[in-house]
């Protein structure tokens, strides 16, 4: 099995042992990756760019788990393939992204 | 090579073709994993439980694919095994919320 | 003296007090904006909108309190007129929105 | 009158002239705080400290008074005094973050 699909499954036999299916709707799963993605951001408050960098790992690596953890519970309540989606987007971001001319640049796609 | 180390090779492989590495610090990663978020959310806003559960699924991909994308992105960045990471998360959180206390309840874990 | 500026000039003295105005840049202070917003979303998470409109008052009072109390720091650095700015906006949206279109339905502007 | 309750009381004809109270319930006004949260933080992605003090002054007007209009209809919708709220949570972090302990440092309460 793949790892996505794995992680996936383990996320929603934790889920189903604590019978937590009745709460995990679309909208609040939603709601629960703003949340987790703001814990996330709060390692970062009133931190420059370079203090940023040495925040504490097993602090950043739990904040991110917790958002990958809300993220795959949704692709798997949707039974998206999380890989193809994925992979759509980087393409679909390739077309409003051109290289010629997104390069060396960070302005959004409306304004090259 | 798994599904996960594959995405994190496409994202970065995207990011160099547009020398985007220089803008990808830490904290701005960070910030854009919650910016997607807020977009995936925007889909629901104003809307009820169950008219959230019919969205767009084409719309819904495309966003989840945007917050997947830029978390593993910063994942990347620190080299983190994502499998590793959520598993250990699950571990974590099977601690906080022990199925005897959390079982059918949706309160957080300093309120079991 | 209108509250508005009453609340920034105790934000302020609340700042200055301890030193804190080196730490308020406008990044970080919409930043800030953000996490206390998704403290504020907290609140509701896995809750129906019906148990979410018997939130704990005084805790949805404090939540929405440091909202505005970042935005007033934001809005007071720039020296912006909360009023103005916000009956501009209203003015604007006006124009997005107009009541023949906008009546009765949740759709965005750019779907009416 | 004070400009708070000015505003509040504008904001609530637009909505009413809309009919849009029926969306307005307290999850869903939380929820826009922080979707128009997340796009005054769009102002500064992938931008220094430095560069996002350079932002357009009209955008962050805009931005911010989106963040303060939905802020403000979620006070109107619970009766708040909004001046009340904010002076009571100044001094509850008054008492979080002493002087003598918080002078100069941006370590949150819980590290102090």
């Amino acid at each position: 099995m793949n790892d996505i699909q794995l992680l996936i499954d383990e996320l929603q036999k934790f889920r189903d042992a604590r019978n937590w299916k009745q709460f995990h709707n679309t909208k609040d799963l939603a709601l629960a990756v703003s949340i987790e993605a703001a814990e996330l951001n709060e390692l970062f408050l009133w931190k420059t760019i370079e203090e940023s960098e040495q925040v504490d790992k097993n602090k950043l690596k739990e904040e991110l788990a917790d958002v990958f953890a809300v993220a795959l519970l949704l692709a798997g309540k949707h039974g998206f393939d999380v890989k193809e989606i994925v992979l759509e987007k980087i393409k679909k971001n390739g077309e409003k992204y051109p290289v010629e001319k997104a390069k060396g640049t960070a302005k959004k796609y409306n304004e090259l």
